[in-house]
């Protein structure tokens, strides 16, 4: 039996406040390529590895109050989606040579356990790597938000924050398919014109510019805002709260600019959810997989014929995987932001 | 036509922070008792009046983004929700002697252009000061809130805050008849007795005596919170924030703790929302107003059969109203507070 070199990214210690590229390690460890006996999971060969924010509450210490999933394990490999490809399996749904993603190390070859996270890969016509952005997590989780949670209406006013990641270029090229009329903010000018000019929203802002939210938002939204897809938290919810629509709707997808504080800022202005009849939801994507296939119905086509646009920045080799991953906190990546670590 | 002296409740002028009784000054005003040639309004005289937490909103200066209603008028009187027999009729579906709730002035007398929002009294074998109450505006907020927007199901954990007002008693009575667990909070052991003896909460706490408002949501729901009913906002909220079970829902009526701040206190952990899969939503009972005769049908058995109990808290003449409506703030009132200007 083969045993290989396992390159591996290893978190150090618990994080505090802002995440280091020196909070992590690239080593390597001896594995055997091979199943244990009587196992039930797989063995697979990583190819590629996303990073999304939610990732930052993993850093620290928590209970199980702070987070839907589990702290990363000091001096182990961390843990994320990715497709990858099986080279063993215990489980007979499964055979070498099949692509899968789901939840697997940060390493070159991983032992999964169990397989009840892993989806099968079916359609290779499109990138793989769209299974860690598009076609996976991100993408349900901009589907379930928008259409599951938010229930737009054509004609209706929408805002995305974080507007140009992975899931927010998504949700706001979907209000467009219903007909609202989209604005998204992002943190520099090049996401910005990506926005407009590519992902086709109504209108956007750098709100870095933006000495003050509620006159941006009042400026963009005269009318206000009947969804607002909420990915960053804070200031931006609170600005947000003050611009609400009758019925409004406020898909919370992720608090992005929360994640590196110790104590999260307040948010003040939720007397506006009673003046205006309007709704909060927070969601993890987990509760939606059921809804997968239809998902995937719904938007291979909308690839296939190039009606959806995605954006994808591509980190190359897993000793990129800590820069690319500490990236997010500070807008670093330019759309989905991939970690390759083999192309096959 | 008869001129009589008309007894009203004056608006000094805007009030910044906690509102005092010199706010306001009881003085009288001439006024004929005749409707204006060719008005579709009613001249009614005022029967009870009801004091509502939503009513310092109205005490200060706000443009519509502030609240639902207008400011009150600084020298004029104020006005709320009342029991009025109509004294003459513009309008040809009420007529000379008809009892109405819904919008009056705090006077003994009033001119009212429009009957919109007028609701005629059919049942009078309950007593007429319910209509301000169980039978009016604050018990189809308990109804809409809790069973259209909280959807309860029977065994489910729900907390009430400002359990013992209007609102609150007959949430934690709804909470019984679906079957679930309910605790309410209030300001006093007065009304943590009566939230067990008299309305039938399984448990009930004065946050008051509470140092760490999270560690008493432990205390009583160590499974954590289903529902949590939303009178009071603030650092309670924070707290139940962190109690939530999964899917949680959170009707928010009002926030009375924040009413009397210059800048509302902020919340820091709605991160939960998202991690407990769980809504947050407002709502203004107007909204609901259309499944009033559903609600007449339900509460008006369990009124008559004892099933639901309901304590008032009398304020006799107009004279006391100013105080009666200041001790809402204070938490001065035990159940719910009406004010009697005349018993008939």
């Amino acid at each position: 039996m083969a045993e290989v070199r396992n390159k591996q990214v290893i978190l150090k210690d618990y994080v505090r406040g802002f995440p280091k590229e020196s909070d992590m390690i690239v080593t390597s460890s001896n594995l055997k390529l091979k199943l244990p006996e009587g196992s039930k999971g797989v063995l697979v060969k990583n190819l590629y590895l996303s990073c999304d924010p939610y990732m930052r509450t993993r850093m620290s210490y928590h209970d199980t109050s702070a987070s839907y999933v589990d702290s990363f394990k000091p001096a182990s490999p961390i843990s994320g989606h990715g497709v990858s490809k099986v080279l063993e399996s215990g489980d007979p749904n499964l055979k070498e040579g099949d692509l899968v993603w789901g939840m697997t190390g940060w390493e070159e070859y991983s032992i999964l356990n169990a397989t009840q996270g892993l989806f099968k890969i079916h359609h290779t016509d499109v990138p793989l790597s769209y299974y860690t952005g598009i076609l996976g997590m991100p993408g349900m989780t901009a589907y379930a938000g928008f259409y599951e949670l938010a229930s737009p209406k054509k004609g209706e006013y929408v805002y995305v924050s974080a507007a140009s990641g992975a899931v927010g270029q998504l949700v706001g090229q979907f209000a467009k398919l219903v007909g609202c009329y989209a604005v998204g903010s992002a943190g520099s000018k090049e996401k910005v014109d990506l926005l407009k000019d590519k992902f086709g929203f109504d209108d956007a802002f750098n709100y870095k510019e933006e000495p003050e939210l509620d006159a941006a938002l009042k400026r963009y939204f005269p009318e206000g805002i009947d969804i607002y897809f909420e990915n960053v938290g804070g200031k931006m919810l609170d600005a947000v709260l003050l611009n609400l629509r009758d019925h409004a709707r406020i898909p919370l997808c992720g608090m992005i600019s929360q994640y590196n504080l110790e104590k999260p800022e307040g948010v003040h202005n939720l007397m506006q959810l009673i003046l205006r009849n309007a709704r909060m939801e927070g969601f993890v994507v987990g509760e939606y997989y059921h809804l997968y296939p239809k998902f995937l119905e719904f938007i291979l086509p909308h690839i296939r014929q190039g009606n959806i646009q995605y954006v994808e920045d591509i980190a190359e080799g897993l000793e990129s995987g800590p820069a690319a991953l500490i990236g997010l906190f500070s807008g670093r990546n330019v759309g989905k932001q991939v970690v390759v670590v083999s192309r096959e």
